[in-house]
């Protein structure tokens, strides 16, 4: 994987009673599931998000329903809408991510590599887009 | 947890944006999570599982609808309703488990203490109550 974030394909194991997809820490994707957590319950056109993380790299996944990420790492910008449960979104460290659009009963799953740690995270823009520009921005 | 499983009520984080729940490998649950897999687009009604695990140990949550999970140790039997995105189902190995009655638009997320090994499976009850029990089924 390539660049700061990667829309990912994952395994479908298809049969007429449901679809099942896997992951596996560590070899379907790149790092190892130290947690897991989901939001739920999110009203529609609901808005989340707006915070970077230092060094923790994280899968999302709409497994049901859809949203939108605004992602940014401080040179390039993009909004991917996540609507299938079989797509991840694969983020490196040090992007901006801010969630929107949820459709009515929507289920975001995220995987993540550490467990948590207040200090990984970086809730101000400004700050974030210094420390992965070396800019202070204007 | 004591017996071979135990109804967890995870943590949850709440706001106006909707609920936030998380689950650390090694913490909120006792094994590490090495491989995550998950059920959709499943028919509502639908039968799955008969099948058990010789090592593996799991955690069955239902981030969206509900459906049942019947459980058999050898000694003892349930039949429990996971129909709360909060709660989740800790399974020890040597359970065999069957999910039925998915409501349409369910989600069945399963976080598992190990990769896929086909040779941790057993498919046959009556295998599996020998392996369980020491007694051959009449």
């Amino acid at each position: 994987m390539s660049g700061s974030w990667e829309l990912v394909h994952f395994p479908i194991v298809s049969d007429r009673r449901g679809n099942l997809t896997f992951i596996e820490g560590g070899s379907t994707i790149p790092f190892d599931i130290n947690r897991v957590y989901y939001l739920y319950d999110v009203p529609g056109g609901a808005h989340r998000g707006g915070h970077a993380h230092k060094e923790l790299h994280q899968v999302v996944i709409a497994v049901s329903g859809s949203f939108d990420i605004h992602l940014n790492d401080g040179r390039r910008q993009q909004t991917v809408t996540l609507n299938r449960s079989y797509y991840g979104l694969y983020m490196r460290n040090m992007v901006w991510r801010e969630l929107h659009n949820f459709s009515s009963g929507a289920c975001c799953v995220v995987l993540a590599s550490h467990h948590y740690d207040e200090a990984d995270y970086i809730r101000d823009l400004d700050e974030f887009l210094f420390k992965a520009t070396g800019e202070r921005p204007e």
